[in-house]
């Protein structure tokens, strides 16, 4: 295949296909707004796992990114990404290998949310004679992982990693991951100020302990788009904005014709009398994500549009999914499907960017029809 | 890593553990079933996606295979499997691929279930002077695609196969995926009784019509087990008994003890107040199946296991999942969390073995306790 002349209609299905217009203005919108809040971007690459979308994503930023597996740190940094948050509490098993990336010169830095990972870390930094980098991972919004702000074990933590030779204490870090149930851009606004104030309020408390605190560092995509101040916060977090997807349209953090990405597929078989058309594409290639099912719209595993119809006007979804099989029906009562032929190319609009690009090894990049080649992603995990 | 001494306390996490001792225990009592039933397996390899496995899959049987994307038919062709039905119904833009494996001697099975389908295909294999091998999908129990057993269309694409220069009809196939809403294995005995005696009607209607129907192919994971006759049928096929899972469990087709594969994961932080345990396997790597969902059990996204500890003794589930982690909450209201220390390893049992298999690229492959090696899989599709 030529990697310069992609042509949709002849790419094996099912294929990742990626508008890097949309990818380009997605990003060129986030940094505009955290400019305007000066506060730079520490994009998250979990989601895109490509050295090239990295390069845009980092654009006119100061050129740190987040990671969620070693895997994807190890393919950054040897991309010239060296100062590297890897973004999920330290597994102790994986120190080996945070070492070996840091020896090679990689500025890794943890994150911990635990007295108890705390002293392990702390630990074998001394037994290595080196030293871990570490953020502390506070819970602003009763999501997931952290210590609550005012909680006291966050000073006994920052105390030791400070104390330790073997750590260093770098800030503070959390993820208001509520911002995802929002039923409003006001609701997320909210949410992002709630982040906001109550991350500056971890960091104070460090400081007021006599403790040093110089990252502070926040973000989701939904709150990274909406939050009105940024006071007190070094860095923002977030990667799924760069491809967006139906859950960020159905949260109104965009637009269905903002969305950067899309499965590729072919239509193999149609019901004639449920009018039901059976496409290549299931739930390997488009991921069982359910994103959108407590939105305003069920929107099954996927919106699909005939090639050259906009998202906003698609209008069937796919609803039920096997392994290598997607099954679309109509979107609303009165919606044609016998369009939709028997050879006949299809894209699906994914609930979730980042599980649905996870299945699939390469990209196929476009510049709105133009090609533009074959991008690789780094998915799985280190062996 | 020395492939010959893989120790899971040492493994990468998270990584994908297979214990070869199931694996040839669980082929072993359907290889013997089907035995009994006097038929053949023609395993389905969508959930191995691994030469090895096949290997043991096809010990003793014909040596036909079956598979779910043209990156594991070149897979495996170049494994020396040489009788492969690719079992979606064909994408007219797959051909080219196809006859490329035609042409180094690959003997490709196609399946269709429309008339629009087998007339491009008889069309495309004039065209290039080749001859497509077709079976056609019958639906013995509404559950996706296929026709009925008693369609005319059935005979009108069995006579437009045999017609035409490009085309040689092979038979009928049909897969009872419905057995995967029975309630208990009577149930599922009937099922394959349905199965097995819809699939022979079609196979007789097209005989009656004066064409030649020689293979006769069914299957799905719990019909495999249960048949009571396979009378007028020339193959079995089926793939997921290899690994069996969690919603294989539920079902009544093995014990929780005769699962195969699991996630190999790292405990990387708890919440004392809710008993809440963190691990490094998510959505990705555990995928977001919830087939157990409807069963008798809700298991999340899957059961967990300290390493040592039988499934059947699980005590804790996977109950919510982000991208990267996963948290693990008390099975039932008595069980004991405390039980898990960060940095402890602990194994997660799938509901749904192919789902879960296809985020990884590799399985750490263990005899009980004792390592193996490491088998690689073929995920994804072709570029």
């Amino acid at each position: 295949m030529d990697l310069n002349k992609v042509d949709l209609s002849k790419v094996s299905t099912p294929a990742l296909v990626l508008d890097l217009n949309k990818v380009e203005a997605n990003t060129a919108r986030l940094h505009a707004h955290l400019a305007s809040l000066n506060t730079p971007l520490r994009p998250h690459l979990k989601t895109c796992k490509s050295d090239k979308v990295a390069d845009i994503m980092l654009s006119g930023q100061p050129g740190g990114a987040t990671v969620s597996t070693l895997a994807e740190a190890e393919y950054f940094f040897s991309h010239g990404i060296t100062d590297l948050i890897y973004a999920i509490a330290i597994a102790p098993g994986k120190l080996d290998n945070i070492v070996e990336l840091m020896e090679r010169g990689a500025d890794m830095k943890l994150l911990l949310d635990s007295l108890e990972t705390a002293k392990i870390v702390a630990r074998e930094g001394e037994a290595r004679n080196c030293v871990f980098k570490v953020l502390v991972e506070v819970d602003t919004d009763g999501h997931r992982a952290g210590l609550k702000p005012d909680d006291d074990v966050l000073i006994e933590i920052g105390a030791l990693l400070t104390a330790s030779k073997g750590t260093q204490l770098c800030g503070v870090l959390t993820h208001a991951g509520s911002s995802y149930g929002c039923q409003d851009t006001d609701a997320i606004a909210d949410m992002a100020e709630q982040e906001r104030s109550r991350i500056v309020r971890a960091a104070e408390n460090l400081r007021a302990a006599g403790l040093t605190c110089e990252m502070v560092s926040l973000g989701s995509t939904p709150t990274a788009h909406f939050g009105r101040s940024l006071d007190g916060v070094t860095e923002v977090r977030a990667g799924v904005f760069v491809f967006q997807d139906l859950f960020q349209v159905s949260l109104g953090v965009c637009g269905y014709d903002d969305m950067a990405l899309a499965v590729l597929a072919e239509i193999i078989g149609r019901d004639p009398e449920t009018g039901r058309v059976f496409i290549d594409a299931g739930a390997l290639a488009l991921s069982k994500d359910r994103s959108t099912e407590k939105g305003h719209e069920d929107l099954g595993y996927g919106l699909v549009t005939p090639l050259g119809v906009a998202p906003s006007q698609g209008s069937a979804i796919v609803k039920q999914v096997f392994q290598e099989h997607g099954v679309v029906s109509a979107r609303t009562e009165n919606a044609d499907m016998s369009q939709y032929k028997i050879g006949d190319r299809v894209l699906v609009w994914p609930n979730h960017a980042c599980m649905t690009a996870a299945a699939h090894g390469f990209y196929h990049v476009m510049r709105g029809t133009e090609s533009v080649g074959i991008w690789e992603r780094v998915n799985g995990w280190k062996l």
